[in-house]
């Protein structure tokens, strides 16, 4: 793992308001950097170091810890709302004016947030392994989910791997390869969240899926092309939404991957990672090579 | 237009049972050949050649008209079940003993069955703007849709634009540029469809549509690797279809377009290109590269 980028990075810090936000940043610093915002419970060592290492040949990679996640300090919010606010703040303090956000389900609502309410900053945006406000069934999962976000074993296989992968055998084992991954680190490890943390980022959830879907209007003023990711069977976020945020977005791209769950990313690292090159630098430019080749 | 193997490609012919099939035959001899299956009303000249021929420089491309279809002979059967087995009987008779198909509509329904019926004939399925038996309001449709498929215009810009493509600016301009390709031959265009098949395909569309939907069971038996693409809006096969068969074959994946119709594909051939030849040239060799880069 020694030619790793993102499992060797060194953990930086940055203040904004009373807030010091942790961060990684690496890669190569080539048009518009990649912020990753992280899913409920995930710290800076649940990125895949898989997928931000081959992303970040073609740019700057940034990964952080919102506000009260791992070493970054401050009250969680317990809205959406609210943590969005503070990956805008974390954005802003790095003096950063466009930036692309890939982000991996409650990471996935903030980014829509941040894209509605910072049009000017955000130039594209990966969805994964989320849905939208009000979305079908994200507070209705079924009975045997929530408590799977309790199994904090020492390697966390007994909490992701049903989470973030399908029960056929190739998902679980694309799982422990996912678990090898994120644990690679060894030095300068992330802290785990905080039990506070939890609640509070447990209730911005149930707030986002609780609130009434009014058709999803919003998704409607949210004019930054879109590519939005699922596995077949998401547990979390059912996949359906990704069918919703796709059909209400007015840019998007929906992109979903077979036998997988809420991490079908971890899964197809490769397939993915193809595609959001292909979405992030190869797709602006689709203008003129069927002229060129003498196509009307 | 003059380096299009698709536009120049001479008509040929080959005999299978009673039947006379037409078709087109060009490209690179290599890898697995790519056999397109047409949509209702269309013959050799309505493949789009920008998609045709960009495909045709890593494999051989084969388009052809079914029986009764445009210059082949025979009577067009009036199921969809017997349109797939002359598909299947025109492969044959050019001694292929593995295809990759790629269907587009009623040609998607005929695809479904060939490789349903033929397992080891097809590699690998491309299904755009389709849907699978018995699926969502495919009977349905808005009462405006039938009648566009009898404005037959000199060039079909009053059937097409209207069918392939969404009512917007932007998708309106690609598909007056998608006209202009698919009536770029000057030489050798094949023979407007005949009423009587007309008659016979309308009655196969209408008892897929109709058929038990049986909780799609029969997606199930097919094996092959599945790319599954369409428009936003598509007022034909709505676009939920290309969901139902994304959730339901077991190895599927669903790329879904923005604003766009039933001819997503010609709207967007870049996009749609670089996609499929990942998923018939690159993803089939997803395995070892995360190894070689020293991850688990």
């Amino acid at each position: 793992m020694s030619a790793s980028l993102a499992t060797t990075a060194p953990t930086r810090f940055v203040d904004a308001g009373d807030t010091r936000f942790a961060y990684r940043r690496f890669g190569t610093p080539a048009g518009t950097p990649l912020v990753f915002t992280q899913h409920f419970m995930g710290n800076l060592d649940n990125f895949d170091p898989a997928i931000a290492d081959a992303l970040a040949t073609g740019r700057e990679i940034i990964l952080f810890d919102n506000a009260g996640v791992g070493s970054s300090t401050g009250a969680a919010p317990n809205t959406v709302e609210g943590i969005a606010a503070g990956a805008a703040s974390f954005i802003d303090s790095l003096g950063l004016s466009a930036v692309d956000i890939l982000g991996h389900s409650m990471g996935g609502e903030v980014a829509q947030l941040v894209a509605l309410d910072h049009p000017d900053l955000v130039r594209r945006l990966v969805l994964v392994g989320t849905g939208p406000r009000g979305g079908d069934a994200i507070a209705r999962q079924g009975p045997d989910v929530g408590p799977l976000f309790g199994k904090r074993d020492e390697l966390g296989e007994d909490m992701w791997l049903p989470i973030m992968f399908s029960p056929s055998k190739e998902s679980q084992t694309a799982g422990h390869a996912f678990i090898s991954r994120i644990t690679a680190r060894t030095e300068d490890r992330d802290i785990p969240v905080s039990g506070e943390t939890i609640a509070a980022h447990r209730t911005a959830a149930r707030g986002w899926a609780s609130a009434p879907a009014d058709n999803f209007g919003y998704l409607g003023r949210i004019s930054q092309p879109t590519l939005v990711v699922n596995g077949s069977d998401d547990i979390v976020i059912p996949t359906i939404n990704s069918y919703h945020l796709y059909k209400h977005l007015p840019d998007a791209e929906l992109m979903l991957l077979p036998d997988s769950g809420h991490g079908a990313h971890f899964q197809y690292v490769e397939r993915f990672v193809r595609r959001v090159i292909d979405f992030l630098d190869v797709q602006p430019h689709d203008t003129g090579l069927l002229v060129a080749r003498g196509y009307p």
